[in-house]
């Protein structure tokens, strides 16, 4: 049994706490109890969760306690993530006749919780909302930090809120059913916050990486932990995205989404963009001479023993990629601007064509 | 001239001002400029507003201090306050491009600031809002305390969010195109605030009744102005509806929705079912010894002065009244709980069925 870590976001006017641990489904209920009043309250999950045995047990914690969850299924993946699922939601809270002082409990990975965050965020003016992530990037990104929203067809996360939860639970025993392949790609972004933090939390990922790709849940504890830390830390100095600080979480970002919309969705995890992303940063810092020197090697061999790619894929066009960045370039008037390491964290920084150009190849 | 009155609502974290005046609309740009970036906005309207010279006059004010208005127009009144009409408008806030550095400009009445605002709360996690309230109700109440939101068949406002806006500009040259009847109508809820406020600002709507039912465009601004300053001062003290303090803005308001829902939309004004409520809200109070005792005569009067319902309509049964305010009964854990006013302002105490029918005979 692994003792639950607990990590505190301090953000106003209502500080969350994330609990990280194992076997805490079957108390999910009890531990709501500190901040929320039992009774009616809406679980909204996705087919695919709903498939698994974790919504059953999410759905028995809360009862445990005297919660009565009406349950509300979603599509799963992006599919969830529009306007129209939405107020899919909307009616059934309505229906379930959810009050002002009830809460939503999302269950599920990040498009699970974005979407069930935006009905939350909206329903009645704002109700609390508990997510219960189930999937890596979910637990260690996604769920904390309060964006929620939903896509247009024009792109994503154009219509949305900032709603912070009242709780996360991170369960690492509801990633026993997700694909190696996801928690690899969920872990890009554990590698991203250990850049943020330290080469200390670096070397421990690397030490752990093949505990972690078999779901060993200490390690899986270790690994969100850290995420959660780092992403509470840049939340609680930046809740709304306005002084910049918060922008260092894109680290490995912008060639990431450059790589997610030039390969076209599903081909490229978007943690497996992040990675990429990640060894360009790198490069490009080495390059300039303000990030650490052997960085890139160290992030090559980590994420090469996380089964995550390090490259630009056979068949992807440098060129195209160099382009799809140049859209975020103009959006911050006129010049590509990136985060790159540094020695202790990270900066954003312009970077020319040609250097990217390079740190592609 | 009328020198135009500014009413600063204190909301964290960032307080905004509310305008009150004749002829703003030429200068709408120049007075945004102190807190907004000019270039593109959006500019929301509805079609019976676009068929004003109101619509064109803030367009024009806008352009003339360097922003760029895109029109959004929506139908008119409740048929805007849906799901669908908000997707509208996003997908409207999309094919303009707008930023998250940029606005959102509301002209119109209480429905159009409530869609507006709604759709201003959750593009992109939230951008500016401004309101340009165009009649006496959104003015005086709709237009400021952050209230944002549509309608689902379930219920009026099930979606919404507090979205406070950066600036209101009230122009009650803008009201000389509005019915007389919703005049009248809109200044139930400035009586409202006048009861809340103190006899002196009763006296005051009394003598001006004649001259604010014309037109008259400085006692339009005295009376959209007592409002302002009732309401930011109630929403500064509970602006996420929390503490119960705002709670005392919906003096007259459970007998006015029990009065729409049983008459049905559309045959009383909002506006006037609230003048019913108020009198009965008055009565309440006499009957039990904690309001003024001569209250009851001094609102019929003002309320008749200002060409208001005073009584229940012929063909409502009283006991269909009764019935309706006993499902807001049922929310408030089992008994009802009715705002009725006290010697300096209000309070909330349980009303008995008796009582009620009482009052509403």
């Amino acid at each position: 049994m692994i003792a639950p870590r607990r990590i505190d976001v301090d953000v106003a006017p209502m500080p969350y706490g994330v609990t990280i641990g194992s076997g805490l489904l079957a108390s999910l209920g009890e531990r709501l109890r500190a901040d929320l009043d039992p009774g009616p309250c809406a679980l909204v999950t996705d087919e695919g969760v709903a498939a698994t045995p974790h919504a059953d047990a999410a759905t028995d914690g809360l009862r445990a306690a005297g919660f009565e969850p009406v349950r509300v299924v979603v599509p799963t993946g992006e599919a969830a993530k529009t306007p129209r699922v939405a107020g899919f939601v909307w009616s059934a809270l309505a229906a379930a006749g959810l009050g002002r002082d009830r809460c939503v409990v999302a269950v599920g990975g990040g498009a699970v919780g974005d979407l069930a965050g935006f009905a939350a965020a909206t329903w009645m003016r704002g109700v609390d909302l508990v997510h219960v992530p189930t999937t890596v990037l979910a637990m260690a990104d996604s769920s904390v930090g309060g964006k929620t929203g939903v896509n247009l067809s024009a792109g994503k996360n154009l219509v949305g809120a900032f709603h912070q939860p009242r709780a996360v639970l991170a369960d690492v025993d509801t990633l026993t059913t997700l694909p190696r392949r996801d928690v690899a790609s969920g872990l890009a972004e554990v590698v991203k916050c250990a850049v943020l933090a330290d080469r200390a939390a670096l070397a421990t990922l690397s030490q752990n990486a093949v505990a972690l790709l078999k779901g060993a849940p200490g390690p899986l504890v270790d690994a969100v932990s850290l995420g959660v830390r780092v992403k509470a830390e840049i939340v609680a100095a930046d809740p709304f995205e306005r002084s910049g600080r918060r922008a260092l979480l894109n680290l490995g970002h912008t060639t990431g989404h450059a790589l997610e919309t030039v390969t076209g969705h599903g081909v490229l995890r978007h943690g497996e963009a992040v990675a990429i992303g990640l060894v360009v940063a790198a490069r490009l810092a080495a390059a300039r001479g303000s990030g650490p020197a052997d960085l890139v090697t160290t992030l090559e061999d980590l994420l090469i023993a996380l089964e995550l790619p390090i490259a630009v894929p056979d068949g992807v066009d440098p060129e195209h990629v160099v382009a799809a960045t140049a859209l975020d370039k103009k959006r911050a008037a006129g010049e590509r601007r990136m985060v790159l390491p540094t020695l202790d964290g990270a900066e954003v920084v312009p970077v020319t064509d040609d250097a990217l150009r390079a740190a592609l190849a």
